[in-house]
């Protein structure tokens, strides 16, 4: 028989009962019936009952097996009585009688149950990981992200996609975030850096003629920890394609993630109908360049039911350049305390408050009631009920000013409001894709006009465009938002240098500084450079919607703790002097 | 039609002919035929030949393109002409008229050819990587490595192993090489490590219970940097399982690696036979512990044939304790001018020279030869001979004293008398695992014993091994050598920690000590370990031996020079203080 095991824990059944077995794994419970002792023990694939009684000659050694010991036992599979067969598992129809036990590896006092429901504080869990880890829940939350990227990585190959790996160990990479730079012992006072994405060098495998390309990449951004994102590294789908436009990428990414989505979603609801919204439209309609679609709310532009109506607020505001008043329609909310809660919510949100209206019924017809509908009198107040297509029972909140200033919180009022009317579906994935991201934005303070994304878009239009008004101009740019994430973000490349060269002068950046900062890529568009583009999805992301988990920490093996440390590894650490030495670096006292 | 392409370069055949086509590539080569221009369009899946007369309404155009411009062009598909159909491509059926032609990317002059042989110094091909790679033997070196490595994870996923991922940004992981430290921001004065290996982080995962685990993972070595070797990242399938014996891990590897190496060996012979040879046997046979099996020579103790014999200087050595003399037999060697040379590589590689003994017929039969018979003698001659089976013209090489101090010459003496011989198939992967090694060796100089290999390997026996003589024990531990290269590495891990803190007591090392360097792993161990072991296989040795190649940056895509820069992106480069600044680093001055 073999060393350890002749049977997992998820194997035996009825069809076993009489043979002779070998297990091993842990001891999830011990119970102790009067003399009777019963054990679940429990590996990677499942548990089984072991139990032994007094005549069991290794009694005593099984009296003194304790919660998470390792142990292999030999023994008997016998049906359990009818009466006594636990449907729920596998194994459930039998249990093994002891005949002898090994102890592989005992325990000392557990600072973590594995067996139960107890919460316990991250800090303990991240420092006990290992057996953190051995919690059911935790076992589901890994082998769901390995699933998921196997059947990712199946999909791309079935697209004709190769995977390549891109160095890691490299140079700077500015993608907006802070690099984690690696100091050079063979080049003392240099550094490497991490990639923040393997940008740069998917568009050169594409120069370099490799068509498809993907690869499940890790990312290495310096950024202050967040609940959904990880301080050190993190995984993306990362993919680019020659000679395609932008539909091309989405009719190739929407398969694999709604595949993706239908295969690990446990029956939630899965669209397969992808809108895609203009920047502008998403921020009109959702407050949001990440709407979720499960609501929905669709808010509109009602400024001109306002504009030199009574309700001088939103009147006075409307004469200045650049203001609108906005509409969250609210159906089924038209209660006060309802209306009345939400405005509270906006000034929680450090707004005045929102103006509302709701329209009941009180016996004698339609009524709208709300301080706004007593301003804006009844013509006004009908004209907005019907554009907004509301009716009794129903509410509609208002936002006024500038949009830069209302939209993100009438944003998070629209969530708020989809959750709170139970309009939002919670039992499904709605996706859509945010297109046409302006390539420029004004500072208002200096005037100076920047980057709004990224740098590397192609601009709808191409140089012509850039010769004309370059805020106008919109780019071959593109996220991917599902449930109010974003979980793709993409681009058709601008592969021509003398375009690449006034889209960074337009930003400020002369040819000299752009051949520094992305000297690598920018040679390479000399020599032949394809039309490309593709997109990078985030791994994390996409395993916390599917596990319905909102800390990132629930969804990696062996995560950082939120001040970027492992305290089970004891990283990061003081360096030995030797090691300083080689690097040619001194660490500089910090004063506390 | 799509923007760019109805087809890729290696689509179109007889059947498409008459029809209006769309391609986009690169221009491989332009060939003038009078008037009639011919061009070879490359993309990444082959090549289609496109041409055009002055009739064409783009003529002009197309002949201002020149090589590695990216275009697009419109044309007729034709058939050719029975005599000039090229049955090496897919395409040599056809040619397409052009109507029409987009420049999608100009090249500047080139620094290196695409089309044909020509040879660069490897500093032009890094600098301008995406040139090189765009070469047939790049794209089909990277293909290779794409594919190898898919092969490789379906295998792994059929045999229920789940791939998960481990961190990279970490604590240091001792391996025996140096680390690569990143400074941390956070903890200014504090660093972490990039993994030489993840190690300890699957140990912990079978201490979670995850049983099975594999992962081509990036590993990180701060090593002086060798042709075989990349200076920064490299990649291992790493595997670890819960549950087993060593035969476990070979039975489990074997398959995956004798498949990947059938698959991909084009052919080349493939051994299903692996010999388990312990680290004794294969310095004695081999004089190495990666042993080239496709050499079938194997080395002899020939000591008691010079034990008082003529030979003076052998017979001397003798005396002293601790020595030996080794045969090389060399069959078919049997020539005074090959003997010679054999025994100036000997001189070459600094021994004083090899003894030889070769056997000829001078049409009186068989007679021994060289000055070695002479000395000993016929009788001992022909024992000598008996027992390495050798006949007549056939040599035998001899290197005598300890073994230390002639083995490695002796191996590279087998390696060169198999070749120049052709003794050694070349058109094989001849594979074995070498067994057995010891845990400690002894300093000669300071009589201290050390851990010989990796302090993680359970000692064959257990504690009371360890409690007996140290020297003496042999560990759990393995290696797979394939065509004289080390592809493999593992071991059934030490998962007691009674019998850790002693293994490494013998070696000098406290308890502190190792908690402080191995704390992690350590501490796991103490919450009821599972027996566990794996290994890990070198993706990149794999490649370099499928494509046949000797030097590790053929094999991958962005690789740094030997001095561990990378020229193409500027890497390592000097910091912008502010970054030192965040990090709490001061750069000491280098002295020049």
């Amino acid at each position: 028989m073999h060393d350890y095991r002749s049977h997992t824990c998820a194997e035996l059944n009825k069809s076993n009962v009489g043979e002779t077995v070998r297990l091993s794994g842990w001891v999830h419970r011990v119970r102790d019936h009067g003399g009777l002792l019963f054990i679940d023990l429990r590996d990677h694939y499942g548990v089984t009952q072991v139990m032994a009684d007094p005549d069991s000659p290794v009694f005593a050694d099984i009296e003194k097996v304790r919660s998470e010991w390792c142990i292999r036992i030999d023994g008997n599979v016998k049906a359990r009585d009818e009466s006594l067969v636990n449907d729920k598992i596998p194994t459930g129809e039998i249990e093994v009688f002891i005949r002898d036990i090994e102890v592989l590896g005992k325990s000392e006092e557990l600072p973590l149950m594995v067996f139960g429901e107890q919460e316990y504080p991250e800090e303990t869990r991240l420092r006990y990981r290992y057996l953190d880890l051995r919690r059911e829940k935790m076992q589901k939350n890994m082998l769901l992200r390995s699933n998921m990227i196997q059947s990712i990585r199946r999909r791309m190959w079935d697209k004709g996609f190769n995977e390549y790996q891109t160095p890691i160990i490299t140079a700077s990479s500015p993608e907006g975030a802070r690099d984690f730079l690696v100091p050079s012992r063979l080049h003392p006072g240099k550094f490497y850096a991490l990639p923040q994405a393997p940008q740069q060098f998917k568009q050169l495998m594409m120069v370099s003629g490799f068509d498809k390309y993907f690869q499940i990449a890790p990312c290495f951004r310096d950024e202050d920890p967040r609940a959904d994102r990880s301080p050190t590294d993190f995984y993306q789908l990362d993919l680019e394609m020659s000679f395609v436009t932008q539909q091309d990428v989405f009719d190739t990414i929407q398969p694999v993630m709604q595949g993706v989505f239908e295969e690990f979603g446990k029956g939630r609801k899965v669209d397969s109908e992808w809108p895609q919204i203009s920047y502008k439209d998403a921020a009109k309609w959702y407050g949001t360049d990440k709407p979720d679609l499960r609501n929905p709310i669709k808010m509109q532009d009602c400024s001109e039911h306002f504009r030199g109506s009574g309700f001088a607020i939103f009147a006075n505001l409307l004469e200045n350049e650049g203001t609108e008043i906005r509409a969250i329609p609210a159906p089924t909310g038209g209660s006060r305390k309802f209306c009345d809660r939400m405005n509270k919510f906006a000034q929680s949100e450090g707004l005045p408050g929102m103006g509302y209206i709701f329209w009941r019924d009180q016996g004698e017809g339609m009524e709208a009631a709300g301080p706004l509908a007593k301003n804006i009198g009844p013509e006004r107040t009908e004209a907005i009920r019907q554009q907004l297509g509301l009716g009794v029972g129903d509410a509609a909140f208002f936002l006024g000013g500038k949009p830069k200033t209302f939209e993100s919180v009438a944003g998070r009022a629209r969530t708020v409001i989809g959750e709170e009317l139970g309009l939002t579906d919670k039992d499904r994935f709605a996706f859509c894709w945010i297109v046409d991201f302006p390539i420029y934005e004004k500072d208002e303070e200096t005037g100076k006009i920047d980057f709004e994304h990224n740098p590397f878009s192609m601009p709808q239009g191409g140089m012509d465009a850039l010769l004309d008004d370059p805020l106008a101009v919109k780019g071959y740019q593109y996220d991917l938002a599902c449930n109010g994430y974003e979980l793709v973000s993409g681009a058709i490349r601008n592969h021509k240098p003398e375009i690449m060269f006034k889209a960074f002068e337009i930003a400020g950046y002369g040819k000299e500084e752009v051949e520094k900062r992305f000297g690598g890529m920018v040679n390479a568009f000399q020599y032949g450079a394809p039309p490309h583009g593709g997109c990078a999805a985030g791994i994390d992301r996409m395993v916390m919607l599917l596990a319905d988990e909102a800390n990132i920490r629930e969804v990696i093996m062996f995560p950082m703790n939120q001040r970027a440390e492992d305290l089970m590894m004891a990283a990061p650490s003081e360096p030995m002097s030797e090691q300083l030495m080689e690097l040619g670096l001194r660490v500089i006292p910090q004063d506390q």
